[in-house]
Formats: C-alpha cells, structure tokens, sequence
C-alpha cells in the first residue's frame, strides 16, 4: 500500500486513497515515481460531470490524471532505456500493439488501448507510483527542470496535429483559438518551417500571451461578423488574396470551425484539434469547391512524444513560461478549480519531490 | 456564321442562334464538330435559375452545355495527337496553365479557368462547332459507338473524386447516393480494387439499376431513423465490425454526409462530391475521435479524363447502359426537363450527325 | 515430444529429429499443426550453405521451413479470431511490437524479429507443431484446397512490392523476371488496376507459362543487346514512347536492373525485390534525370497477408497451376533439389494431414 | 541590336556578339535587364567540353549562363506581378505547360523545356537582355544586394532536393559533398527541421567553411576504407545507433554513393542530387534490405523557386559568404578558370549596372 492516489466516484466526488503500489508485471515495465502531474480541459469536465461518454464506476472510482511526468522507481529486468533515477515523461495510452491500427502504425485509434483515467479500469497518474511500459516513457536530462515535462503531454497533441495536416516550409497557417494547446500548435508549425502564423482568439489577453510566446501574427474576429465576414477580415488585415495554406482549429467553437473554412485557399489544409460540440454547421459547399483537405486528430502516436521531448530537451519554446501554478496534491481541486475559470495556461499538481 | 447554338439568357429564357464558327487562334487549338451533349443536373439548375452563383448576363446569353463529344473538324499547324475525322472526348475547363493551382498540378482548382457555359463569357458546348486546344481532347477509336464518349465526362468526376480519396485494393466502400455520380463512383471504386462496394440510396429503382450496373451490395436507409442509427444498420447488415474504409458522398443531403460520417471506421476516408446545401450539420466529435480524413472534390484534373476515356475504350462499364434518352437539338428542353423529373440515368441531345 | 522436425546443422546436413511439441506460452498463442511448407529459393540457398549472413549453430540446428500452411490444433484463452480446426496461413516472422519500426508500421524492418528458419534459435515451420500469436495467422476457408494457401506467403511479398511502388490504376508496368516472386508481382499489380503488364525472361518457357498465368505480354531480352538497347527494343515493340509507368525488378540480375532503369520514363518508379549480389553497377545519371524514385523492398508489413489471403479466397489468381509437386516430408531434399534445379514453380512439401 | 552576349562555339571557344534585343512576343512575357550571372560546375563542363550530352552547333553558337538575377526593363500589357525598375531572380528553364508532366505538376521533367544554355536554339542569360515569361521571375525587393539573388537559382536547387526526400522535423540528415549544393541542402534541411546535419567531405577547408556557413557537424571519410568502414566510423562518430534518416549526396562521387547507402536506417531515404559517372556500382542488397527509399533529383519545379526566395528575402541564410568573387562581363573566362580549379564557392559574372 502506501500509493496516495487521487481517486474519483461521480460528479465531483473526489477522495484521497491509499491503493496498492503497482508491480512490475512484464521484463520492459517500469515504476515511475509521478513528480508533477498537469491539467487539462478534459480533467476538468471529467471531475464535473464523472466522465466523458463512459461513466466512472461509483464503487470503484478511477485514478485521475493523464499529463505527467516523474522518475524511475523500478524496472524489469529487459528494460535498457532508461535507468533508475531518471527524469521521465510519460504517454499515458498504452495500445494492444496486435489489432490492425497498431501494426498499421496508428496505435492512437487502438480500441483496446489502455488510456490513463479512463473508466471503468485504466487508472490515471495522480498516484505516487505508475506502472508503465518502458517505451511509453522517454527520458529528460536532468537539467530540465521537472515541472516543464509535463508540457510534452499537450506539445505532443501539438506535434501529432501539424504532422496530420502535413505543414511543410513557407506556408501560412491560422491556429483558431489560442489556449494551450493553440500556442503549442503556432509553436511547433513554426517549428516545421511555417513561414507565417496566425493565432485567433476572441479574449485579447490570450493574444497578448501568445505574441510574447511564439513568433505570430494575432487576429481578433468581431462578434457581430458572420465567419465568412471575419475570414475575409483576416485575410484582408494580413494581405493575403487567395487565403491561407493551412488552418489548425483549436477551439472547438461553431464560428471559428466556419470560419476556419472560408479562410483557407483553394487546396488548403485543415486539422480539427478542438473538442466542442458534437454537431456543427459546416460550409460543405465551400469545403468541396475548394478541394479542401479536412483532417480529425486523436490524441498522438508513434514518434510525437519523441520529437515533442526533443524539442523541450533542446529549449525550442519557453516552456516555463506556460506553467502558471503549482498546487500540491492535496489542493488538486483549486487546480481544477483555476483551470475551470479559466486562469493562466496550464496548471499543475506537484505529487511528490 | 452558320454555328447554330443553344443560348440562355436568363431564368429558362433559352434562344437558338447562328453565332459565329469558331476559328484556330493558336497552333494547338482545334475545332471539334459537337456531336452528342449530355445533361447534367447543373445544367437544369442552371437553365431553372440563369445561373450558380454567377448569373448570365442577359445581353450577351451563354451557350449552353459541358459534357460532350465529337468529330476532329480542324486542327492548328502544331497538333500532332489527333486527325481530322477522330471522334474525341471534351474535357470542358481549360485552365491559365500559369498560375500557381496550375504549376502544382492542380489545374481544376485554377482560379482563371474558362468552363464552359460559365458566365459571363465562357461559352459551352450546346453548339456545333467548338474550339478548344488538343490537350483538351481526348481520341476515342470509331468502334466505340459516339453518343458513349459523352459518359468519359462524368466518369472523370468519379475517377478524380475515387482518386482524392485514395482507395486501394481490399477495401470496402459505401458510396451515399445512387445517381449518375454515385454509380460511376461505384464503377471506379471496383476497377480501383475495392473488395465490396455498397450503394446507398432512398429510391428502390436506383437501387435496383445499381445493381445491374454494377457487382455490388446496397443498403436503403430508413426514413424515421437517425443518420447514427442508418449507419448502424448498414454495418450490421453487412458484417462488418468496426466501420467501412471509405465513404464517397454522392448525394449532397444532409443526413446522408452525417451517415457517411457514422459509418465510417476509425482512420477511414471520405469524399464529398455530391453538391448540396451550402451548410450542413456535421458530426464534428466523430470526425475528430476517428480522426476521419474528408476530402472536398471539385470537377477533374491531370490525368482523370486520360483513365476514363481509357476506361471506355477498354469497355469495362455497360456504358450503353447509363444513357436512357436521345433527344434532338431542336428538342434540348425536353432533355432538361427529363433529368428535372428525375427520369432516366444520363439523357443525351445529339447535336449533328 | 513427438514433433518431428527438419534440422538444418549446417551446409547440405539436415536430420529428421523428435523434437518437443510447442507449449501456449501466451494467451494470444496458437499451435498449429502444419499441413503444407513451400520451398523457396532461399531455402535451397539456406541448406547448400548452411545459412544466409548468419550461420547455423552447428551444435543446436535449426528447423527449416518458413512459407507454410496448416489447422489451427490449439490455442490460448484470449484467441478470438480464429477456431479449433480452422485452416490458416502463417505469417512467418514476429515483430517485436515496441521498437520504433514496429510502432511506426513498418514491422518488416523490425530488428528484434523472429522469423521462421533465422539462426541462431528461430525455429521454421518444418515440424509438425508450430506456435504463433493469433495476429500472424489467417483464417482460409476449409473449401479451399489446403495446399493452395501456402501461396499466401510469396503472394505477400508480392503485395508488398506493389504497394510499395504504389501502382496506381492505368499505369503500365514491367516485370523484370518472370519466377513465383515475378510472376505473382504481375498479377498482384493487375489486381491494383494497372493496364498492361510486360513480364521479362530470358527463358523462353517461362514466358509461355506467365501468359497463361496472367493477362500479360512478354518480352525476352536479346543477350547480346545492351541494357539501354534491351530497354529501348521493349518500348518500342509495345508502342511504348516515353517508357512505362513501374519497374517491378524481381531477378536480382545485374542486367536486369540496368534495363529496368533504363525503360522508365521520366518520373517512373521502381522497385527492387530480387535479391542477387550484394553490389550492382547502377545507371545513377540516368535514374537522376528521369528523377526515379525507387524503392527497396524486404518481407512484407501490415495489411499484406491480409490482402494476399483475400485474393486467395476469391479465387482471383489460378493458385493451382502454381504449384508443381509435392513432396512427402521425409523427401523434403527432393522438393529442394528440384527448385534447385529450376524445376516447377512452387514445390511443396507435406508435412501431415 | 545592341544586346552583348556571351556565345560559344565549341569547346573552349566563345566569343562576344552583339545578338538582337529580344522582343516581347506574348503578353505574359518581360524583358529582364540581366545584373549578375553565376558560375555552376556545369558551365564550366559545357565551355571545355562544348555541350553536355547534346552538342552546341558550331554555326549558331549558344549563349551561355543560366544563374542569373536582373532588373525588369519592359512587360507585356497582362503582366501584373511585377513593375518595371523590380529586382528579379529568374527561373532559366521555361516548359511547354501541355505535356502529361506539366499538368502533372512535374514541370522540371517536360521533355520540351526551354532550358537557358542548351543546344541547338535555346539561348542563356549571359547576355544584357533576357525575356521570360512573369511566372518564372520572382520579385525580391530592392534592399537585398542584387548579386545574392543569384544564389536563388542552386537553392531552388537544394529545396526541390530537401522536399523530394521529403525531411521532417526531428530527422537527422547526412549530406554527402560540402560544395555549394551540399552546402545548401545542409541549411535548407536545418531549415525543414532537421535535428542533425552531417556534412561529408574530403577537404578539410570545405568542411571548415561548412562549419561556419550553417550549424552542423562535419564527418572526413578515411581515404583508405570501404564505404561499409566510413558508413560505420560516422555512425559511431555520432552515436547513431542505428543509422541516419535521410542522406542527401552532392557529389557524385561512386565512394560517396556507396557510402551513403551504408549509413542509413533501415527505411531510411536517400536523394541524389550530384551528378558524376554515368554508371556506379551501388549496394543493392542493402538497399532492398533495409527497404530504402531512392530518389533521383532534376533540376527545380513548382514552388522551388518561391521558396528559395523567401529564404533569400528572410535572410535565413548568410548569402554574402557564399559569392567568393565577382569578375566583369568580359572577364567570364576568369570566373569559369577559378570555379574549375575549384577555387571559392560561388563565383558570380556582373554583366551590367
């Protein structure tokens, strides 16, 4: 015993427990020790509302958390990629690795895969231990401070959507919406040679953070403009005649899917990061007579935690300017608390030293 | 003078005039003596409304008419792929060749593309004698019966739209929307490999004509069912476990897009061809959690009429099939209003002999 | 025990021996009773020399054998997809399921691989039990001749070669060497929809059979043309001007890979499956100015079994006409000996009923 | 008359001419004042030599150049992307925009191009004035030097190299050859996001320059190993494990070909660009077992140019560095002299103010 996890049983039913320490079970399992663990949207509606499509079970909770880092505890004995004492971060879905979509290189679209919080059985990182497989974690030097790891969670969201939508140097791309994952997405496009970024948001304080975070352009659609009236608004304000080569929508909103469409070009590219609501309006006459490629994206999969490390490892972003507080375990609900109002960009649990 | 055409002015203001004959401007161009003239559904909405999106201009009137074929009547001093006297195919845009679409290799998305019977001054095809340069032109051998060729121009919209789409041998496709488009996607979808090929329609003669024209399944939605539910159904009713490969949107209403969106499998494929209403609800969430790649698909490109015309000279259609009615030139509404009725699958006017 | 086996000790030793019957290991495992074992050229190579880059371990042996079919004789408790009885093609190698190659969906370049006849302790299918995870074998149905699906497995290799090469419909394609690999590669690629297939030998019968086999023309090369003169002729004897679409290269001959470069046209793709010695002078100004792409090509990946055991089971290739003997097992060095001697397309061997 | 041009004769043999003032002959077209012109290895080949492959006619001569930059003297009426007095690079190789492989968006590979400097009738841009049609000039504005536009030309060079082998962020990438192509592919692939750059040569002061001009690292095979030994000692250098990503070669060099097909990954990519000996033994084995990806490379084609532009307008790169000396018009014999002694990088020609 002694593993102090954070266990939910419905609706804002939240409570501390000590569960069992996990073991290791197969040669390439290690244990991490979780040091920091972050907070997510999704953290949030999960507390709220006792999950998202699938219900917790009320006699027996669920662990959550899904972005975190920590260090080696333990390992198998097969294990040869990391040592004990390591820095880690940790992708928190582990797929079957035998069905179709794993062999076929898309383990993120695995339907047995084991994700971290996700009920009724796949327990999450608010823990002090975590059983892991050692390819799901990917070791940081020890210079980088901890804390920041926890940033190559939402980055690898980031890495795998400018990967689906296949940004390559010189082009113009327009993120909607400019919360973390927004700025990570303009972060990393710039960092695959994206010639210009644009971020959109309606709160000027957002647009403010993200000219100091990254390289861009901001743009500020008005309330009482139709999409179609606000995309010719951007790609006016920023000379731009034929519209944009790429459009990353990180919000989720209806007017900004809208007007994601009609800003791009003809043969444009567009990547729907942003999780709303479940039906929205769509220009499908504009999206077919401008041969638009439109892309979902799931999570991330092979090889974007990798880069999504490389580029933390390297200082390619401020990371540490992301990081907005730091509540210890036992106030996790002021963390959610400040998430769900909408404060700073990401906000943190420390577990344990 | 003596090119007698078919001129529209305005909402089903249509006019019978001798414009002049065309002449050879350039060394490459050639002037096709019109034989056969399909009907397409744009062209009864057009006819219906004076125009999509741009209207004619009632002064100067716009010949009508864009899917045809005919008889090589004279060619400039340069053109080497055809002879007088071949019977070709017409491929109706031809694009600036100079612009930016055009250099990448995607000249249907060119922006100074002359179609024809677009207004204002893009002239069609509803005349006898049409200059285009041989390019543009596609030789069809004389055992090839004529009024056939002028099928190449819809099965190049199938084979560009079975192209964007990506299919490969083995997979399994539903195509939503059993109309001329949709069989034809059909067609190409099973010379491209595909293992099963389904076709959706509400109307019980399409079906059943689909099934003549081609090796395939079909599956009728019900009226009182969701779009969720309707995809349910077809997947159970086939066997097929978690979702189809590909869907081809061959219809443009909206609850067949959501149905395609629902029956599709995690990481499956979608293109829209059918052209609907400007703005349909979408289920964005699936598309985004099965992380569904959706192509837009606008008119044909490099190469498309190249693999239809081949596609005739090899008979792997019953092309003959596919045309229910010739009517004369004198007689073109009477075509029109038959494809307004919804009668027939293509019908045809022959132009001259 | 009582699993007799054919070892390999090292070049031309080979003894039948008891070995131990396979045990479930995992509740993903199988044990198949093998029914047939195909020879390939490899194998002849495998026992003449007593291995291939790796030796035999001289002490231990190794069971040879890796293109095999056979009933599934037991299984572990999570296996699902397939039935005690269940006739299955095997796929001979397992990834390691972690590496990077394998999460990326090229398990083929895994390094970590166990396939079928590797030393050092890789056993082959040349016994009478073999286990394997559920996800390498493929269920056939039982009105399947049961010697048939030993093609499965070079109709992989097929399959992954033209994917590889991503033959697209209408495309004009060259094979260059008309053996089991050669022969299977065209009709793999006419499966894929490519329009005309030119099958290439120097040895007249095979040629004959190959038309029989597919729809096909073939050309033999003059052996004292030179590659450019051999590549030129065959252009010309098809009418061909520009050169064909994809070379599939399936001899390994140093003059046949030159030809191959040498008939593409500009822009033209090639892939390389024959395996012969280990450095070739290659046209490299030639492939820089066409800007060829070409591709090597080893095993077979996600999808390819599948795909092969499909065309199988619709019977779209005339599997039968394939094999030419079969052997009992205890004269497995009959069925060597004669694909050493060139003898038959594909010899079997029976290994029980 | 006067339009001083630099014509040649045969090898070794040019001569200054007074050759007709080109006209403008389409609407499209622009007369281009000529300012610099630089010197490729290629024109020095062609002056020795009196042509590459195809032969100049010794009645009608060739003018010769085809890096070139100038000044806008005159447009055709429908020219509207650039004014007269623009600073332009200028794109030397003009397609015929009909062919399959211009509509195909594979311009560089027209079989009917009008390259600048080839025999019989396509003349170069050593001369005062040059027409070109608007799309294959590109706008640079007035505040950079006019002479570094000239580095335009062997960048586009580098980025069709860097996007046919496709580079993604994180990858590293061997360039085999540090002159002024492998140089620039070496920033250009930094530029994609390449994580590593490894620079390979055999002269130390060009792996000096390299180390200065972009940051990489720099690899001097031994002159006394195989290319199998060198492959492995820059691995080890590096501490790649398992080989590099992608190799771009820049040399031509047979050694240097074989060495980079030893140093990749399997499934790693390789892209040619030098050019050498017709003929080269390559490690064909390797190459199909580690499953590699070749491409040939030729020339530039749709948005190479644009791109190229961009870097040199966003200073991405030290241009100044790389012109290592400027001669008079009437001087070219001396730039030719030290490009082929192999002195400087990139030696340029001022042909007028």
């Amino acid at each position: 015993m002694h593993n102090a996890s954070c266990v939910l049983y419905g609706p804002g039913s939240i409570q501390f427990e000590d569960r069992e320490i996990p073991q290791l079970c197969d040669e390439h399992d290690i244990i991490v020790r979780i040091a920091y663990v972050g907070v997510c949207g999704s953290d949030v509606h999960f507390w709220k509302h006792g999950g998202i499509r699938t219900m917790v079970d009320p006699q027996k909770g669920i662990i959550m958390g899904h972005e975190a880092c920590g260090i080696v505890h333990s390992k198998g004995k097969a294990v040869k990629s990391v040592e004990l004492g390591d820095h880690v971060a940790i992708e928190p879905g582990i797929p079957c690795r035998r069905c179709k979509n794993c062999k076929d290189g898309q383990y993120n679209l695995c339907k047995a895969v084991k994700f971290a919080a996700a009920p009724p059985d796949s327990h999450g990182t608010l823990t002090k231990f975590f059983r892991i497989p050692e390819d799901f974690v990917y070791r940081i030097p020890p210079d980088i401070p901890l804390e920041e790891i926890v940033i190559v969670e939402p980055l690898s969201v980031a890495v795998h959507a400018v990967r689906l939508v296949d940004i390559r140097p010189g082009e113009t791309v327009v993120v909607m919406g400019s919360g973390t994952i927004g700025l990570l997405c303009g972060a990393v496009a710039k960092a695959f040679g994206a010639s210009q970024i644009i971020l959109v948001d309606i709160i000027d304080r957002k647009l403010e953070f993200a000219e100091q975070f990254l390289p861009c352009q901001t743009f500020k659609p008005l309330s009482n403009a139709s999409p179609e009236e606000n995309a010719a608004a951007l790609n006016k304000a920023f000379g731009i005649d034929d519209g944009v080569d790429v459009v990353i929508e990180a919000s989720g909103a209806a007017t900004s899917i809208q007007t994601g469409i009609h800003v791009l070009k003809s043969g444009g590219k567009y990547v729907q990061t942003g999780l709303g609501k479940p039906n929205v309006e769509v220009p499908i006459l504009t999206l077919s007579e401008k041969e638009l490629l439109v892309r979902g994206c799931f999570r991330y999969g092979s090889g974007d935690f990798e880069l999504a490390a490389s580029m933390l490892v390297k200082r390619q972003l401020d990371f540490k300017s992301l990081i907005s507080s730091i509540s210890t375990f036992e106030h996790v609900v002021d963390a959610w608390e400040k998430t769900a109002r909408g404060e700073g960009v990401k906000n943190l649990i420390k577990v344990q030293d």
